[in-house]
């Protein structure tokens, strides 16, 4: 039982969660989950991607989102940047921190951005050169990581190469994505493994979607092989409601609450996160996954309310 | 990564599912639901509870379920028994394995029961004679183990009494109810390590429920520590939907979706298993909460319906 003392959460629900939320959520209410979260002592929030407003109107108004939000100091905001021009448009708003994405799966990349993988590395390598030479610090995602509903099993050696080709880019993190909620606990025990020597002293997160359930047994296998960086969404944003095979990150704070319950810090108040969760239901209309806005925090107190 | 071969699912939807749902599901319904899920495969199944129908009359028709049910060789069926009257009636409804329930919580046993601790384990010593005489197999829940709505902590002392009383009557499994959601990774696993030299022989399954999203993770962490039963309710049944503090069991579905994905056997067909879970949607006329008969199962052969 070698817990971490502490883990680090990063916040990806204002990009993961919003693009594929069914309705266009309101550019000040976007900003001010933001802010929100950032006051609950979220320490890293992706906030937007700066991807063609034709492909995801639900985030058309990156530009403004980034220029509203009040920037907290020592809270890194992060916007993904899907190309060249995106990564361009994303300088000019100021952002500090860029995410570069491609999948382990050749066709789930070509759904997904039209290009193979081999074209987006190569797109990658150029952008990688403009953001290190603008000072910028940059993530890598690797898509489909534990599997693809397209392909069905992914090759670690295709997630090892990613990798490999990410870190010779020059990233300081890779995040390794489950989009579609295949892995489980052994998949993930054994892919951290195999990645290590890969890795190095390259900070490796993992982004787990809650599709089957096992998105939070999940973080706890991750956590006892060693990783300390998990990404989640507030409420469980994201994923079409309408679609079988997608679905929402894990719920920012039922992680935190049972990390918290396991005594591994996370520098977040759980109560002012769990209201977080309430906005985020309220500006998307519907009842989001997460639990905690529901069941309420544990009182260790009891409560006894109708004694 | 010691993982077991094998887990054995007790399922518990058509008992503690059925028993908090808001309305009355028909007889035959439950019948056909537990009849689907043993031709599943599941090897255990709590039908119902010969409570007092005033009290709970969600399953005042137990008799009925219990006379109707087809009896599938290798199956175990059993009921819960609250009291003398209800052993009495299991027995002439045939059963041969039941099931007495007490909380660690005095208050939670008080407001469940209406009686203490004391009067409860009192109360079973005549029982479980009973029981044993007749040649009945005996569970013994710990109720609230985890802690307690209304009074916070329970003292793991708590629990182990209640285990030791349970063995000296008699019993052959104890099983640990997380009853409000407020078990993590860490105390699950202190509470079996605790627990093992008073257990002995006795079997020990573990009961959670998923108020706050971590019942797979907290599963996780008793098959870490050598656990192998748990108990589980088809779709996730279960929990006033209208309650803040009560949730379903963990979803039969998901677990034993993840425990296959991990090369754990359960001996459950996990395609009839889906059908079952979409069963008990439709007779209880809500969404439940497991995820994989909407999400689908993985397939790892990929599908690519669209390309």
């Amino acid at each position: 039982m070698n817990f971490p003392k502490s883990v680090t959460i990063v916040e990806v629900g204002p990009r993961d969660g919003f693009q594929s939320e069914p309705l266009f959520v309101a550019t000040d209410k976007k900003v001010e989950l933001i802010e929100r979260l950032s006051e609950a002592g979220v320490k890293r929030i992706e906030i937007t991607s700066f991807v063609s407003p034709e492909a995801v109107p639900q985030l058309s108004d990156s530009e403004l989102v980034a220029a509203r939000l009040p920037k907290k100091p020592g809270t890194s905001y992060s916007a993904l940047t899907p190309n060249l021009r995106g990564l361009e448009r994303a300088i000019r708003a100021g952002m500090a921190d860029i995410a570069l994405f491609v999948s382990a799966s050749e066709t789930h990349n070509q759904k997904n951005v039209r290009m193979s993988i081999e074209e987006s590395l190569r797109a990658f390598r150029q952008m990688a050169r403009k953001a290190l030479n603008g000072g910028l610090r940059m993530r890598g995602y690797v898509a489909t990581a534990f599997g693809c509903e397209y392909e069905g099993r992914v090759l670690p050696k295709q997630v090892e190469r990613i990798v490999t080709e990410y870190i010779a880019m020059g990233i300081s993190e890779v995040s390794l994505g489950d989009t579609t909620g295949m892995a489980n606990p052994l998949a993930v025990r054994e892919m951290i493994r195999s990645l290590k020597p890969v890795l190095g002293q390259t900070a490796l997160a993992l982004h787990f979607h809650d599709t089957r359930g096992t998105g939070i047994a999940n973080v706890l296998a991750a956590i006892e092989e060693g990783a300390q960086i998990f990404d989640c969404s507030i409420g469980g944003l994201g994923g079409c409601p309408a679609s079988r095979t997608s679905s929402g990150n894990i719920a920012t704070e039922d992680l935190v609450g049972m990390l918290h319950e396991m005594g591994i810090d996370t520098g977040i108040d759980l109560d002012a996160l769990i209201e977080c969760a309430r906005y985020a239901a309220r500006i998307t209309g519907r009842q989001l996954p997460g639990r905690l806005p529901n069941a309420g925090r544990i009182n260790w107190n009891g409560t006894a309310p109708d004694l």
